[in-house]
């Protein structure tokens, strides 16, 4: 088995009071507890929860002071004694469901994700803006040790959520999905995801440009939000006997998609909600839900199965992530670019510098 | 086989104008097509869909003349060439759909409810107020010959609705349902189906009365929104781990339990709406529910096999259904006090007097 | 609308007698009944089942003198009239279950082929060996004007079969499914239908030839039963973990792997029975049925639904059947060919021909 | 938080050498691990399996020296420190899954009984036949307090499989499912948690006072083995127009039933193997398999959540389970009964003597 030299003090970002800034520190390496691993992170992706974790402007708080972070890949160098089917060495993702009690209603129904004892990494507990992160050693993401750590990082969050979206929508190889903010981060991944399970997506963003990305992603056709005269039309038009899409996933910033999407999906089709702007509401006329025997609901991260599922999928190569990486160092800049809304792709950190 | 002599003509109530009123008078019999036949109607269920009808009130247009009822129980007197597995003499029921074309891509997945052909029974064509009504041989509902036609005309449009909707909410034997508008028509054979299915009915509507008769049809508590406090405190609490029910069922003719109906529901748990309180709308949190992972669904008329199933548990004995039952003559009088609101029960109108 | 000029005689291959020939003759042409369609058959494929059908060796009586064949594609030359959404002109298929009652409880459920009134092309209603061929207007399969006849025939019957064991497996998007017969007709089918459901197969067929076409096919794995040692072991390796497909696809025409897939199927797992091999028996201990949790289950043709949607993946271009075409008066040829085994690949006949 | 004074040392039930007998004496209490409880056990069933164990007749290996059983019933006296929401002096139930890795692919998927890492009561570590047994916490049965602990003893192994047999059916409400062996203590529950979930039992074994029992137990219809001359048409007939049930469980201990079940069954119906007789094969014909659409399948104990969810329909006063109680001390010759076939019911010992 292999062994590790493990440092006492190791480099973070650490958000010493809400509403930040990170402040890149030395703080004292911790010891994982009997159920736990220890993951020498090497990178990790940056997400707008993580800015939304330090501003501490969601309803639900954080810990504090708080180490972010939830999309790390690394390599586990220590485990308590109660871990088996981990080895030091083996290869591990830290993801935003750090922990769940695995006892729970929930958790017997494996919805880890709704258990209420639930550890969430770089928000209730440290995550992984350092260089060591501890992890409940039955909630890591096992990783392929030929899989690139770098590359990995952002399917982490981004990948298993949009994954577990579509496997929630119920739609089935050779079906419709209309996918509602397909140009942006999330969207990009949930095309090449639908794509690979055999689904034909409707790509719904605003732009010449995205729709010209989203084709090539793999999209069967693509309808621009910002130049279409009757959006609703237009989506069902693309899908066949101009019924609509069997389901839709809304990945959409912005309210609007979530009061509009029930007018284009299918009879009997399934609206999924994803994206959660901020104070917005569903809405939808009873008279047409019932007469058309409409579905709609949330989907919420991944629970573990999902996790392995997404990552096989991209471990298999059918899945680009596009990434920038610069240094732990520099995270305060990507926050600082995130709030001025100067972001495209997603941004992952090195913990090597 | 059984033979049946066919008057030309026959009484039966026409609305001739949108608007009303119904008109009791002799008008001819009709002759089968090829797929069809002609049931002999001995007694009908009055809905509130059936003045909707006659009103012209609804979104929907309808034909005009027009023979209103779409809960109609009698014997099958005549059949077209292509009709099999129906012979002279059973006893059928007519229900709101009439037909479909059993060929579009909803028909072929068993959702004929959600055909674009389909008729609708005292809406699109002829309904059940009259003595001898047409149905597509194979929608007609097939009655066992010892129900009794009187008993069992509610069941074919609110049996089967409720039914339907226990079905579609996926709640499984031994969990939890609240039931909203409990106390009505709808309400109690919900409970009573719940129960039949193993399920525990959260009874849920307004005042004592109506608290002791859920309690008496089987419902496992009941909730008095009248006289509560905290009306989603308590359905919660009546249910194991204070948790919230598995599944909802809003039968509720007013806007508001639509839009409260997902404070109470358990994670990962299902609202369906049944009820089409005018001009109404859902309306949810996304928030709240994505993290709670909820599904909320419309759910419209049973299909065919929806049907047996609900009147199979009916001949069960598990079903009771209070009517009162009056001459088809006097017809007009039950729209005059549904109008003024003053209906208690179902009616039921007995097409020989 | 379009019309055409429909002859009263034409050619057809009619089997006479049980033990056959098919003899190459003019026949009359039929009339559509008011629920049928008449297709101007321009390709047939040629199935095996045709040849049982004439030499009678089947456990299931024919329809005799018989006009085979049911996989034909052409063109609707003349309807019955309560045929809606079918036009003169529209391109349809014949496939083995040309009608069934569509009001049984097996009808009512979507599940056509279990219908005890079904009619079977070309077995106990005339098929599609002939100009123009009768069909149940709500059972033709719909064809896309742009597909070529020649080519979608075999789809017909062996594409519908194998995509509909596919979705009888359970299996999902992500996970492994051994295709047992994997290098004939309809293991090359399978293959390809796994592959657009997001699937990955591993083909199971003896010798190196039909591997490598396998692979080429998109098979993830090939095990060559005729040169390994151990089956079982090798195809479990072939699966992550060594767990063993979560499903496996019968369409062998011997017993033994019948009797040997609840070996390597994965824990939880489902083995699907396709193929019909003379007189043969499942077999599987209790003890690790039981204690594995496996599933065994037959699956049988598509239905309605099935059938459009094995011809869109079709449509979309992710299925290829190679076929040989020979004109219909030269059928007693391919019988002959078949009957001395040496038939590779699917034959079609040209009914002009 | 309640505290409990726990021995150093207690009566156990030891069987020292594969072949036994159990020998009654004392042993030292354990020590719970972090991740796991001790419990005071003070009721638990016998169960055939334990017999096995002692005997070690089984292909599986067990430890030695061995405390078997694995149906106690009894209170938390102490516990590790990462257990959560078990309280000390929570009444808690120790069943065949003593634990297992909650880690796996299975669990992940909460399929705990198929992980390979599980640890099974009173076979791969000590049981239920000692006053304070250790038990993973995360899998204990969690019963309510006002449950009698003598009573639902055999509920933790012969309820909770019956349960699962039934979920797995697939059986819908409303629906019929045969039961073979309906005459045992498995069958009597299996005819009570039927009726429960709202389907309908034919039950299945041999004499009439078996009938009358499983009659008055609930049963729909009972057919008896032992004096009909046509089984399988007896069975059929006894369901909604002759097409057989929906599902069949096997709880029989001879092999014949195993290979009749699909003959009976309905079309697209499900047979349930749970019963394990000797050497036991699985046996159909393929033809009839696949045109008939059958589904066999195997299902072994339940998980956590058919766990909760089987004690819940015993909390709620659905099932009743007859027994007779003795001391611990009497173990042995409970043992001798078993091997002479002399046990009628269900046997309880009581720890306490």
């Amino acid at each position: 088995m292999a062994t590790f030299d493990i440092p006492t003090e190791q480099w973070a970002q650490v958000v010493e009071k809400s509403g930040g800034p990170a402040v890149y520190k030395k703080i004292p390496v911790q010891k994982p507890g009997p159920d736990e691993v220890l993951i020498n992170v090497k990178y990790s992706g940056v997400c707008h929860t993580d800015l939304h974790a330090m501003m501490g402007d969601w309803p639900l708080e954080t810990k504090m002071p708080l180490v972010g972070g939830h999309e790390g890949a690394g390599v586990v160098v220590a485990k308590g004694e109660l871990v088996k089917d981990v080895e030091l060495g083996d290869h591990a993702g830290i993801k935003w469901l750090n922990g769940s009690c695995l006892a729970c209603s929930f958790c017997m129904q494996a919805d880890e994700p709704l258990c209420p004892h639930a550890l969430l990494s770089g928000y209730t507990v440290d995550g992984s803006f350092q260089q060591y992160a501890i992890a409940k050693a039955a909630h890591i993401a096992h990783l392929p040790k030929d899989l690139d750590l770098e590359a990995v990082a952002p399917v982490l969050c981004a990948g298993i959520t949009v994954y577990k979206g579509l496997k929630e929508s119920g739609a089935r190889p050779g079906q419709w999905v209309a996918i509602v903010g397909a140009g942006g981060g999330l969207g990009n991944m949930a095309i090449q995801y639908a794509k690979a399970m055999g689904l034909n997506a409707v790509a719904i963003d605003g732009g010449a440009e995205k729709g010209a990305a989203c084709k090539e992603l793999g999209a069967a056709a693509y309808v621009d939000f910002l130049s279409t005269s009757d959006l609703v039309k237009e989506v069902k038009a693309a899908t066949p006997e101009g019924l609509g899409p069997h389901a839709v996933l809304l990945l959409a910033v912005s309210e609007k998609p979530f009061q509009q999407a029930t007018e284009y999906v299918r009879s009997r089709g399934t609206v999924v909600c994803i994206g959660l702007p901020a104070k917005a509401y569903l809405k939808a006329p009873v008279f047409d839900t019932v007469v058309r025997m409409i579905t709609i609901k949330g989907s919420y991260v991944g629970n573990r199965q999902d996790t392995q599922e997404a990552i096989d999928f991209y471990a298999r190569g059918m899945i680009k992530a596009p990434f920038k990486t610069v240094g732990l160092s520099q995270l305060q800049d990507i926050y600082t670019m995130m709030h001025e809304n100067r972001v495209v792709g997603r941004y992952v950190v090195d913990t090597s510098k």
